[in-house]
């Protein structure tokens, strides 16, 4: 028999200047900006700067239950000399505005976030005055401007509250509501299809109804959902030069970003990066890293859309997923420099020495006293156990000996992982 | 004019007690599990211990692209002496089961995933071996095993796969649906109705219709939400006893856990804690705890549901939500000990001291040449801005003293915090 067409992978490209290669080629695909409901913007990228156009609070305000004074009228007061008040009214915050003034030898009770009445300069809690026949007594000197929350003072005018790119936590959300927006412009979340190749998922898939075969597009889905991408599981393509190409084309029609696991390295059967090539140019652009494991990973562009090839074996995929998917993610959502990964500094738990390629290296980050671990995770890197045992990974660079305890750079999977780091 | 009818908080309570108190009132109410699919299941509590029920692989395979031999033909092979194979067939992932078997002098095709023939103990990598004469060749001694994944080596029946209570990884769903599961158990998630107290912000809202104006609701929302409840912004509750009590009776009765914003002090329009009273048995559990800010925190249990009453500013409000709402999440969705909330050790930025109470300090955690350094955000507790440059807090025993640099642990306010320290 005829030995197998074998062809050998392209001269493997230094993974940092290919995923630098691969930004610079969608340089401009911002997402466009959509407009979503305060109560469904957590967690979404804000598209624009945001100033405020309020004052907040925007008028001076009590933030006790006390008593509203003007402070001149307590110079000198203690507990042997009080200042005496006739109390002639109350405010509650529901109150403003409000035609009530302080007048010599008055107070008026002012409800924790009541408005400062006219004449008052200060407010002195109720536990700090005693009453006494029908007045109340003030038994110390009180401060200009105690117990009140001036005009302006969370924000004023014109401020700039929140930056675009910042994905939007609860606290943000609530800020947002208090300028009395009830919607905010967001980044839309690109669309990321992704496919898995072999004939043997779908084998496996109708052998066993109940079986999902192609375990590894929930993972990709799921660390790509986590980023703020919208992920969709597009299926399987067939061992087929024609149908990989015609379910690619399908993909790359409804999608921003194209993801393929499998069928990209040099096997007989690995009709993915020719199936790039025949749908539009450029077409492949790095096909193979210097990269341990995920040295198959790899990425085409068809009419400005990105197609990222990872690899099949399941930690190979996901080296190839973070060199090239989650930059690709951040960039679409607007989010400048290193954002968006959760990254920490920890000390090598042991020695780690690299060859000739950069090092993938998986890793599950501890907490032991007081500092941060970060210990190497062995195991095939076909097995789907050994990511479940790790949190995150380390790039390590080439030719590079890192002794135990070296502090190196941890990027955690998603946000999922640091709050079970218990 | 009368003095206002002014009361007096009861004894503060110590805030851990407090707590523990709560959790133990609590104590029968897990959440129930619900059955969802494994696309919806990311970020979600699993309800029960899963084991495997396969093995993965289930046969031997080989994890490169090359040839199935029998290693013990390969004995002393060298370049120069190479062992030399007839290739007698091609092996792809979708051929298993196959009858194909590797006899003296022979080798097959198998391409990466695919099963190891009968007779082969090893695979030999396409570029490590020659092509000749229609025959390959192999140039060195390959040892048993090489290229192959055994039977069970990512996992074998019975193993413990993933835990109750995980909150659910990407990897962890890809491991599930390895598993051939389409669906999961998972706890429901607690249903929290937010009620906001105070007729001014009634007032807020319908001078200008735009404007939101329980924006505090949107930050407790957003942070349970965050760590995994269902979070309902309920409404308001206007200033009027049998209004409030209506008001919490209608949220009880769709919800797991009730929280209220404002009006549980001691002012004259602070309704909650008597309405709390008014609706069942015990009532009010705690008012006030010995916490700054904070306060004014307290729960209640109204027939075996929390009701927990968090202070009306802001800062206030979420020391009071890390005190006793992230809890009862926590221990309703099956998550033990000190799970769910994100927490890294710091040095302190600055010296750090409390007086009489426990001190919920706002922290601004940020990265500083490998270490993590914790900066107290100063502010007035009622300034959401200040919350908004804070993204965790540090909880400080009373009467203590803390020299900058010392460690403290921070607890982040949610997921999305730590990746946006850059």
């Amino acid at each position: 028999m005829n030995r197998p067409d074998i062809k050998r992978l392209p001269n493997r490209a230094n993974p940092l200047d290919a995923q630098k290669q691969l930004l610079d080629a969608v340089r401009s695909n911002l997402m466009p900006s959509e407009t979503v409901p305060l109560h469904d913007a957590l967690s979404r990228f804000l598209a624009q700067d945001t100033f405020s156009n309020v004052n907040i609070p925007d008028y001076d305000k009590t933030f006790i239950d006390g008593y509203a004074v003007n402070t001149n009228e307590t110079k000198g007061a203690s507990t042997s000399k009080p200042a005496v008040f006739n109390v002639v009214g109350k405010l509650f915050p529901a109150d403003y505005p409000t035609a009530i003034e302080v007048r010599n030898g008055e107070a008026v009770y002012v409800a924790c976030g009541a408005a400062i009445p006219k004449g008052a300069t200060a407010t002195v809690k109720v536990e700090e005055t005693r009453f006494n026949g029908g007045k109340i007594e003030v038994i110390r000197e009180i401060q200009l401007g105690e117990g009140i929350i001036p005009l302006g003072d969370d924000m004023k005018k014109g401020d700039l509250i929140l930056k675009k790119g910042q994905a939007l936590r609860p606290q943000d959300v609530g800020i947002l509501a208090s300028l009395g927006l009830v919607a905010v412009k967001v980044a839309r979340k690109p669309r990321i299809d992704i496919l898995s190749g072999g004939d043997e998922l779908i084998k496996q898939s109708s052998n066993h109804p109940a079986k999902i075969a192609n375990n590894y597009a929930f993972v990709v889905a799921g660390l790509a959902s986590e980023l703020g991408a919208k992920a969709e599981i597009a299926g399987i393509m067939p061992d087929a030069l024609d149908k990989v190409t015609a379910k690619i084309a399908e993909a790359l029609a409804t999608s921003d970003i194209v993801v393929t696991i499998g069928g990209s390295s040099v096997g007989v059967k690995d009709f993915v990066p020719d199936a790039v090539n025949k749908l539009g140019k450029p077409g492949v652009a790095v096909q193979g890293v210097s990269l341990r494991p995920g040295a198959v990973s790899g990425f085409g562009i068809v009419n400005g859309k990105p197609v990222v090839m990872l690899p099949g074996h399941i930690g190979s995929c996901i080296a190839g997923f973070y060199l090239f998917v989650a930059p690709l993610i951040r960039r679409y959502v607007g989010v400048d420099g290193d954002g968006l990964l959760p990254k920490l500094s920890a000390e090598l738990a042991e020695d780690l020495e690299t060859g000739p390629q950069f090092r993938f290296q998986l890793t599950h980050l501890k907490r032991a006293e007081g500092k941060l671990l970060a210990e190497q995770v062995e195991g095939g890197s076909s097995a789907l156990t050994t990511i479940v045992k790790s949190n995150g990974y380390t790039l390590v660079p080439p030719h590079t000996t890192l002794k135990k305890g070296s502090l190196v750079e941890v990027y955690l999977f998603g946000k999922l992982e640091l709050p079970q780091i218990v």
